[in-house]
């Protein structure tokens, strides 16, 4: 914290929609990639991109400020975070990530933000994108891809996946189904069954296939709450979704879980864990307020919570893990 | 410019606007206000903000991490930023700011942001904002008046008014008024002519009531382009105007106001300028990227190109001087 008052942050605050906006757009007209394939003037944008110039250089000097492009006289280039990060041809692109965290739907409930505080739930009306077949979860599925694919990595290896046996998996709520995928791809021993909607299982199914996963790969199409689950599995993953619901809601789910799961069976949640106390890590603490505005009820719980949870749905020995650099955590409990 | 990629400035960037949000969630339940006045608890911060305790924990926490409160367990306070700026018992409160700055009208413009870029202008139907006594004017009035008080007292500084003879002053597009107001009140030789909207200059009459103006201080209801503004001005301001329109406009409306001054008078421009090669400083840059998305042909201008146009409409020796700490900077030029 700092001591001395600061004209910037409250400004930086202000603006802070902007510099999304910014990125968003940036990604949007392809910007980056078309950079990093040496398009490197305003003239030369303007027609791969297909924009104006005057948009174009109004963009391009906010983006050289916002850290994300460099720039020596008039030509741009990218920044060391756009170079990894933003270029389509690089293996850690992420920028698709975006047209969620920043979707229509999300923004909605931060525009309605002052409402839902006074209320103490989402005030988008509907609570729209927790019914059957949302078309926002194959939006999800597709942007989120690459940064999940990145988590997903850091969560196989944190599971010592390549020396595991024959685990069975149960992915709940698969979404792109990195996670699950992901598992069966470094195991050839590993079965996973992808558990969500149809349409957006159909993103699951792509990259199913374009990890070789062949018959190891099973849809289960439906609601996490309607659909038997099955029995006899080694993992059920429940990632990014408990988040969405309140703690009844959890401890049921859970619940569901626990029944599915083979002797020596465990469950692993992974999620945005803020500490017991709620003051770090900024990510975590943030995102509590992401369920305020999206949901009716859900939350950023923190690792005491999903203890209790954990507790009443019968599940022992709870234990929280890091990911790091990825923000997420995972909290692992037998059944 | 970092040499490493980092994922923070994505994500940060990705999010941007949850944390424009969340402050202007905050400045509408007067949360900051209530904090400095005593009450540091969720429970109590509850009643006094007619919000949830639910949404306040989340919003309050968020804050906490955005450098905005400081926490001890249950009890929170403001942070030296929120007590000089946010909280609205200080006299440097412009946490009002935030209504124009993230009004839905400016919003609208970045929502549009992509479009705006390939078609090199705001892609807002019908320009909205320009058109006569559009009631955006009167919030921007209210909304920044408190920012624009600051920068007032800087500009009259600047001119050394307290020392300045029996000035006759003209603000054009005056909004709240301030920039004329703020020399008349430091110096009780100076009279003020106000010209904006009718609407907006009733606000501006509530601020020369307030700084005791009395028959000092005269409105002059209209367009720029269309009212004539009279004649023997010693200084005819234009803060924050010039950059809504193209070259073309901003010469006439210069040699309009170059026509209005008496011998030896001068123009003041009170703007975002970037330096020349439109690389710093950081927020007069960004600004080109809000009249992009917001007006058909605005633009944050440069000093040389301010040069230029002030050369075009008769003006000799333009000089350029900043207002630190604020971040306009001003361009003075004699008739």
């Amino acid at each position: 914290m700092e001591n001395e008052p600061s004209l910037a942050l409250v400004w930086n605050t202000f603006t802070g929609y902007q510099r999304t906006a910014a990125l968003k757009a940036a990604i949007e007209l392809d910007v980056f990639t078309q950079i990093a394939a040496g398009a490197a003037t305003i003239d030369a944008l303007a027609t791969r991109c297909a924009a104006a110039p005057r948009g174009l250089r109004a963009l391009l000097n906010h983006l050289a400020v916002d850290g994300f492009l460099t720039r020596d006289g008039e030509r741009y280039g990218l920044s060391a975070t756009a170079a990894a990060f933003l270029d389509r041809g690089s293996p850690a692109y992420l920028g698709s990530g975006i047209s969620f965290v920043a979707s229509p739907m999300i923004v909605d409930g931060f525009t309605r933000l002052t409402d839902a505080v006074r209320r103490g739930r989402s005030a988008v009306p509907a609570d729209g994108a927790l019914a059957p077949e949302h078309p926002v979860w194959v939006e999800f599925a597709r942007a989120m891809a690459p940064l999940a694919g990145m988590t997903a990595i850091l969560l196989a290896n944190l599971l010592d996946v390549e020396h595991a046996p024959a685990w069975k998996v149960l992915d709940v709520a698969a979404g792109h189904g990195l996670f699950g995928i992901t598992l069966a791809r470094l195991n050839p021993k590993v079965e996973v069954t992808a558990l969500d909607w149809r349409n957006v299982l159909a993103v699951a199914e792509e990259h199913a296939r374009a990890a070789g996963l062949g018959t190891r790969f099973h849809p289960l199409p439906g609601s996490a709450f309607d659909v038997p689950f099955g029995a006899g599995y080694d993992l059920v993953l429940l990632p990014n979704f408990l988040h969405h619901f309140d703690v009844p809601t959890c401890e049921r789910l859970l619940a569901k879980a626990r029944a599915a799961l083979a002797p020596k069976g465990r469950v692993v949640i992974v999620e945005f864990v803020p500490d017991d106390d709620r003051m770090a890590p900024p990510d975590a603490v943030r995102f509590a307020l992401t369920m305020l505005a999206g949901t009716p009820a859900g939350d950023a719980y923190t690792f005491a919570e999903y203890r209790s949870m954990l507790a009443k749905a019968g599940f022992r020995t709870p234990t929280l893990h890091e990911l790091a650099p990825s923000p997420a955590r995972v909290v692992i409990a037998e059944g």
